[in-house]
């Protein structure tokens, strides 16, 4: 069978890919009386009097909202809500299998950013968190601010932070084996969609300051910010001004790291060639990167990375959101904010004691069980330092 | 311990009394891959050609909504969205237990009728029905009504419709037993409600037309329809024409039937001792009865039931509810409508074998196993002979 005949048949046999289970049997009056009628009227008194006890007695202790509209699917693009739904639910088996944090895969027909949030906003009480998930940009950036604005329970959009989270980490640990400062070195992010902002934001934050830009429409600069949407023109703040003739290849010259998250093949050997020495190339596009693992390192790259698993130092964001949202549940935050997806990064790298780093070795396997534990509690000790939780 | 230590105890010990969970483990690269990426983009393609099969590879074949904004919760009232949540946990759990359908409990923030309307409609590309809870009378009726016209899924308000399938089950059982045809009988229904106006819609449908209604105000009849809710309003086509003197004592004389849906304690001996021969008196306030199973009995009532389990006839929505929707979901039916509802009734009535009913034992025990499987069969064959499936 192809993977297209073994995938589909999966999903069939599965007949869907998560339930709702019970957490214990209804087996006796008595246990019927106790969770249902009369029983589950004690803990509806307890909330109305305490709204904070909701946390104690229902499932909005562990459980999150996975929302998406369908508009930013993988590589496929605005497929709607029903055709995302089988990405959706594949996500939320991330969730279960990884942390104690059960999601409920959510896809919501409106493209609207406003009935978008007006919508997750009703349902909230409910959820002890939402991941937005497959929301294109840069709509998906104003819908996450707006509903942590609004909430007061932890938002986070998956697609923009979960990669830019693991690329921190990953630098962290190659450049614990390169004998260069993180902090100084000469990036470009290729693409500045929802991950690739969120990357310059990151890396910004984390005190890189020599970043610069190049999309799909050629360099980014901030004397062109109002023409930019404006997810691209907070980015511009955080980027080394260029001039309008810069190519892609002109910035590589000297580049310590190249960032990829925009589309296949848009690197060359030619650019690897002219950067710096001891280069780093991340290059994540889906489904086929920027250049493959191989040719990067051909090209003198010493240390790369891509989205795929057939490849040393995979970059994916599994490594990331089951621990952060159980962390943020367990400290009781109320966001995740950027502190906090910095602590994530920590908690990544550290998985991999100094003495096991390599170039081809600088992330954990995506399905080290013990990952999100120990993401979780770097992100719940931040939250709890920063007094971001309920109290 | 008392039951209200009992049941805050056993919520706070299952920390959520449903989850979510994955149907197989992600344990090795190769299932990851399947599940996830890339792998979920083959269903995602088949789902964009043909919309339907996301019937095949999706959760959505067996998976509702059960949503609520907690204005009317069991006999609490309005306690909100986040009070009503272990309520609609607890119901979740039921449809886990009983049936073969997942349902996720959903509470919203929101008490404007076209607001609820319009979160179901753009969050129904999830599930494969809608099952309302605990929403309060008359808006609940509308919202039920304009979400199965706008929506191509199962529509059902519990609340309405459960009571009055287990009613109707009731007493067509009840009258094998006795020497009567019920659909000549005379019928007393306290209470105009969602529950009392679906109970007094059922029973016209069913064939029965000596109906009259009472209600909190008093007797209920067309010539104030102006001056009632619109559900009030409809069930005036349904019932006898009563003076405004007429008292709840006067209705009483020579009735075959009473049904309570309404509040604690509002029948009297007195009023059961002028009932017709053989009578037969369904009490079903929460959490106290109209009048107790045995003050009924001791007045002359034949037989008797209330919502408890401590006496015999327990009347609960779990014989109806949980089979209604395998057997919507098993027909891919597009509707539950009131001939689905009367079959259902039928299917749980067949459950009693002649041989074993008596006074005493008209409906089956609320946690047997095999009535959503009968009921199923009867709903999903009834929505095939009519038709109302997708193709």
């Amino acid at each position: 069978m192809t993977l297209k005949e073994k995938a589909l048949k999966i999903h069939k046999d599965l007949q869907g890919k998560v339930e709702i289970s019970n957490k214990m049997p209804i087996d006796s009056r008595e246990i019927f009386g106790l969770l249902y009628s009369p029983g589950a009227a004690e803990p509806t008194r307890e909330i109305q009097k305490n709204p904070e006890t909701v946390y104690d007695y229902t499932w909005k202790q562990n459980t999150i909202a996975m929302v998406s509209n369908g508009t930013a699917v993988l590589g496929l693009g605005d497929v709607g809500p029903n055709a995302a739904l089988p990405v959706i639910e594949g996500k939320s088996m991330l969730f279960r299998a990884f942390s104690n944090v059960g999601s409920v895969p959510l896809v919501l027909d409106t493209k609207d950013p406003d009935e978008l949030i007006r919508t997750v906003e009703i349902i909230a009480p409910t959820f002890g968190g939402i991941n937005l998930e497959d929301i294109k940009a840069p709509e998906c950036v104003y819908i996450e601010q707006e509903l942590q604005r609004r909430l007061n329970i932890p938002v986070f959009h998956d697609d923009q932070h979960g990669t830019a989270i693991v690329v921190l980490a990953a630098l962290m640990n190659a450049f614990k084996l390169i004998d260069k400062d993180l902090k100084t070195a000469k990036v470009v992010v290729s693409g500045t969609g929802a991950a690739g902002s969120s990357v310059i934001r990151m890396l910004h934050r984390y005190g890189l300051s020599n970043i610069y830009a190049f999309n799909i429409d050629g360099p980014v600069d901030i004397r062109h910010a109002k023409f930019y949407d404006p997810v691209v023109q907070e980015i511009c703040n955080y980027i080394e001004p260029i001039t309008d003739e810069t190519t892609l290849h002109d910035l590589m010259q000297n580049a310590d790291i190249f960032i990829g998250v925009s589309a296949a093949g848009v690197l060359t050997q030619e650019d690897v060639r002219v950067m710096a020495s001891d280069a780093v190339v991340f290059a994540m596009a889906n489904l086929v990167p920027e250049i493959s693992y191989d040719d990067a390192i051909a090209a003198g790259a010493r240390i790369a990375g891509t989205g795929r698993s057939d490849y040393p130092n995979q970059v994916n964001n599994v490594l990331a959101f089951p621990g952060i949202f159980q962390g943020a549940l367990q400290a009781k935050a109320t966001e995740i904010n950027e502190e906090m997806k910095i602590a994530a990064a920590y908690g990544i790298a550290s998985m991999i004691p100094n003495n096991e780093l390599t170039d081809t070795n600088i992330l954990p396997y995506i399905l080290d069980a013990d990952v999100a534990d120990v993401v979780a509690r770097a992100v719940a000790e931040k939250a709890v330092a920063m007094g971001v939780v309920r109290k």
